[in-house]
């Protein structure tokens, strides 16, 4: 890696027309969050929602932030499992809320911690009163490229994951760096999985910074971890931007490796024998794989996925799961997701929304990354 | 009242943009049903929501339209009372929407029956999957008049009513006046609440042709209920188009009648001794008590509302119901609604949105209503 400065943007707009919004990015910036809550006019009332030791690590410093200017803050709390994404979960966050609502109060959220609060906050901030203004503050890599961009909420039903949410946008991604220095190992490169995937499909310049870089040097170069969110910001902005509902097949690409990444955590029951970032990348190569034997991409770019994976110390290979439990899940995903297709990278930083790709062809490629 | 032929449209538009939709009106008309699904292309599995006595007496003509159409239709049901628009109602209508889906489906619900379905079943189309289409088939008059138009979903909270919902609008609302016949005359008198609140928010016409015409006569001619049925609805499009979300203040005029309403449905426990028509008549009393207090309208204006209530065969008194209840009630009501501010008639057809008016005044004039 050169010496170069590396420059990335602060504030990465998300172009939605009357819901456009702001994605924030930066390290030790926490100063900037009053001023940007107060030009946003969000409401009079924050009610910060996280999940108890995300509240205590970083929520305070939000907290504290808004009880400086003023705002009168409560918090809420939910456990970040995938089984707070329930329809419980949602109906007591609602309840929480009207119970901290008032004559003359104008209440706002503020979503600080990963994926499952900024999906269940989100939809309750769609819900309560027909919608309310709310404000994300991931806290872990994989909220901060991907999950906290482009107003995608929900909670699961017993048939199936994310069933019952909306698309509503937040006012405001408020993304601190500084949040990201104490996450685990692990976690930390499940997020770059995402990120990995937005090089794919979108970003070649991307994919070949995280080529070049080692997860150490991410971990250790505020500069580097920023110029690395940005860019994947960059692309999922774009892509929101261009398909806001999904609708039109464009957002579909940034499912990306979740075909066979939803099925290998539905296999193992969302036990977090894998987390979501690990399955997306083994769904990666699963997907280069399909790709490869199709001829749709070159053999070299397909171990360049691979390798870049193996790279980020994440898994390209799953233990002791069955092809059979794989391909079940896979069946069963397909009634609830655009599972009948495939998103297949045709070159580092494009991908093609493949439908009917021969069932033997899935399990051949599915095969090469199982081991007993 | 002249025998001169009463001309309304069969189609009003409700021009927003993307979400643009129609009102259909009118009378033995339900073969306009199915080229009218046909042409919105909904999707592919219309699943019938309404409550058991109303699928069967007018449900059952709606799914045979569309089962000849070749539409496998399927059906869900809900009880049509305050009570079913709950979290639990709605936690159970979205599984049971995830137990009809599946591979190379789509879903799209239709609605048939009153205020309660229109508002639990919008919500359920809303958020399953993220949105799927609806369409509204109101069997009430007051839904006809009001509720299935203009997007307005919820559910209670324990904390106050319709605090989880959406605006999310349906792809067609199909009003079929023959629905009608059968509705007992207290609720069909009750719809004509919403009907007169129309005229005088917005149309001196309407007001003027409800005092001419007699409720016995609205129930004998279809000519003069869909005449009646499609000014209102006008006037209801209109002020939807002008603010659909509520946020310019402009919507607020449909709240002409509904602070002391509900106000009084709450007081009453919602315990259907005043139907939402009634509490709603009672309420337009008191608010043009108000205005007449406050010198905003003139007396013989105020009187006319007034007696076109009675004459409507709606109440303009309460008995039996403390004024301290209903006091405390509105200010229970000020917290969850835009009780703060009241809508005061100026004239037939105007009305305007006041705050700060004062607690004595409102006394006085609630008091005005009150039988020992």
């Amino acid at each position: 890696m050169s010496a170069r400065r590396l420059y990335f943007p602060s504030r990465v707009p998300v172009r939605l027309g009357s819901r456009r919004y702001d994605v924030l990015i930066g390290s030790g910036q926490v100063d900037r969050f009053l001023p940007e809550v107060r030009r946003l006019r969000c409401g009079t009332h924050p009610v910060v929602l996280s999940n108890p030791p995300i509240l205590e690590k970083h929520g305070r410093s939000i907290v504290k932030a808004l009880s400086r200017g003023g705002f009168p803050v409560r918090t809420l709390t939910v456990a970040d499992t995938e089984r707070s994404k329930s329809l419980e979960t949602l109906g007591r966050l609602l309840q929480g809320l009207a119970d901290l609502d008032g004559p003359g109060k104008r209440l706002f959220l503020v979503l600080v911690g990963g994926g499952v609060v900024g999906d269940v906050g989100g939809l309750v901030a769609g819900l309560y009163r027909r919608g309310i203004p709310y404000l994300q503050v991931p806290t872990t890599l994989l909220a901060q490229v991907d999950s906290s961009i482009g107003g995608k909420t929900a909670v699961d039903l017993p048939q199936g994951k994310n069933l019952a949410g909306l698309f509503y946008q937040p006012r405001l991604v408020f993304i601190e760096l500084e949040f990201l220095r104490t996450l685990p190992a692990r976690i930390f490169c499940s997020g770059l999985a995402e990120a990995a995937k937005c090089g794919v499909i979108r970003d070649p310049a991307l994919f070949a910074f995280l080529e070049e870089t080692s997860v150490l040097e991410l971990r250790e170069s505020q500069e580097k971890l920023g110029w690395l969110v940005s860019r994947a910001v960059q692309v999922k902005a774009s892509v929101v931007e261009a398909d806001e509902r999904e609708t039109l097949g464009i957002r579909t690409a940034l499912n990306f490796g979740h075909t066979f990444g939803h099925a290998l955590e539905a296999a193992t029951h969302y036990a977090g024998t894998v987390t979501h970032g690990e399955a997306v990348a083994v769904g990666m190569r699963v997907a280069a794989e399909i790709a490869r034997r199709l001829r749709m991409i070159g053999s070299s770019d397909a171990d360049r996925i691979r390798r870049l994976l193996e790279h980020l110390g994440l898994p390209t290979t799953v233990h002791g799961v069955p092809l059979s439990r794989i391909l079940q899940a896979m069946s069963h995903d397909k009634k609830w997701s655009a599972g009948r297709s495939w998103v297949l990278p045709t070159r580092i930083g494009r991908v093609a929304v493949v439908r009917g790709v021969a069932q033997r062809l899935v399990r051949a490629a599915v095969q090469t990354v199982l081991e007993e």
